[in-house]
């Protein structure tokens, strides 16, 4: 595809391990701002793949992993945390000196690790990224071009990344329309298991509490809106969210136990009968929930 | 208010204590369907009473409860449930023989005590009810003529309601577009601390724990979408949830530590790296929330 503008296209041929939300997205954004040539696609279902092609997200299906990426100038492993040890392994040995291979984990740490272990003298070529854009539909179907627009990606480069390949992979995210940030991998991810991970875990507990219930038909039928959106994110995909809580388990744990010891005060609280705690418990997280909502709008 | 027509409305003299979202939504859903005469408002604050008078929510800022109350069809008490008895005490020895009382609050079990201890031996003349409409917004200028459109309205009658009088409370509601249901008082109060009151509380709780830390700004500025939901409900009303959590402690405390069993477990699989555990729980979840969701579409 060349642009309209007569201009060539930033990327010539991109590869993308995963075509469902997340790396489909990413291709369509491309495609969209008509800075790639050719999308060559990965996955592990032969009907996402062809659903992802029908869908205009991918150019073609790959057939040989290491043949593609040996002439790529980009490759995007979008797959639950859990795979990319085994994509990065298969792809490491056949790395064109000049691909930059990027990822769309939400986990960091663990990804650079895997990523040390197989790409080993070749670590400069691999830029992590995290593009904070999750949704609980996943598949191919799901894929908007429009998906990272005004969202933000957090990349968390390696000692060893040259400029232009942080670069690169800022420049491919921006085309989807997101917004870039730089974090240090372990701030990434404990930042994460607050703000992320902690709420999937409290969500998915809630729903899973009430469905093991005899009454759990007449539970339900009382749920409101208040129950919707806290438990929209109970719908998300769970091997991905397997992976993540394995992937950032320490600091996880870590949130889990914060959490747990402000819940037991609030039981405490209720236990007593402490309305005024309660009331100033509920006031201060009202206003900070508030305040974070008017600085979204802005 | 005549109807437009012809017809004579249902309701003459309405009176509502706490013009609100829930009481002026009320109001002005009984007015949108033309079937009252006259709405007298009541309230602790001035500044609401007049921006209720200018929404067209009441007719009339009501000054002596007994007497509005001695000839009104209809009382609607919609204040949270800790001012309920100071409200029912002064009305109840001016209450007219035919003039039937409602609420809007969100706990059954102990409105009915109150209700039982004020109204005595005019008890038959109140019909408690709890609309399932509740928003993080509050106030007069949320309140909206078809808030409880679709929404459901659940009645816990008493054995000493005349058939008429629920009849007449069932009829006002569904005039504001409102589904009704009934339960028992208690049955209620256990179902809403399951599907209502634990959320709220869970979705306090994670904000506050955030809020209390020396980095959250920075934590904050990650947050993304399945926060704003998770997180919805952390806006709501501090007075109003204070005077829930207290009334309805018993279910809510049983409900907090059947959830803490339940993230014992999950804490227990991921601190093991149980990802068998982990994916099977949130396939379950998924699996309910989902079609739950599906459920709400019908």
């Amino acid at each position: 595809m060349s642009s309209l503008t007569g201009a060539r296209p930033e990327f010539g041929k991109v590869v993308v391990f995963g075509v469902g939300l997340i790396g489909g997205s990413f291709a369509l954004g491309l495609k969209a701002a008509e800075q790639v040539d050719e999308v060559v696609g990965f996955g592990r279902s032969l009907a996402t793949l062809t659903q992802a092609l029908d869908l205009g997200i991918i150019d073609r299906v790959g057939a040989n992993a290491g043949q593609e990426v040996a002439d790529a100038d980009l490759v995007l492993i979008a797959t639950p945390v859990g795979q990319m040890a085994e994509i990065m392994a298969r792809i490491a040995p056949y790395l064109g000196p000049e691909t930059v291979v990027t990822d769309g984990g939400s986990t960091k740490s663990d990804v650079v690790a895997v990523a040390r272990s197989a790409f080993a003298e070749r670590i400069a070529q691999f830029v992590p990224a995290h593009p904070i854009a999750g949704a609980e539909n996943s598949g191919a179907g799901a894929a908007r071009a429009d998906l990272y627009r005004d969202k933000k990606v957090v990349l968390t480069p390696l000692p060893e990344n040259t400029v232009l390949n942080v670069a690169r992979v800022r420049s491919a995210w921006e085309w989807c329309g997101a917004l870039i940030h730089e974090l240090d991998a372990q701030q990434h991810d404990r930042i994460f298991a607050a703000v992320s991970h902690l709420p999937h875990l409290l969500s998915f507990a809630l729903v899973n509490d009430l469905a093991l219930r005899d009454n759990h038909d007449l539970l339900f039928s009382y749920a409101a809106s208040g129950f919707r959106d806290f438990t929209r994110i109970a719908a998300s995909h769970p091997e991905m969210w397997r992976d993540i809580c394995l992937a950032n388990r320490v600091a996880l744990l870590d949130e889990l136990d914060r959490y747990r010891a402000q819940l037991d005060e609030m039981r405490d609280a209720l236990q007593r009968g402490d309305g005024d705690a309660l009331e100033c418990t509920f006031a201060l997280a009202r206003n900070a929930r508030r305040n974070w909502g008017e600085g979204q709008l802005r």
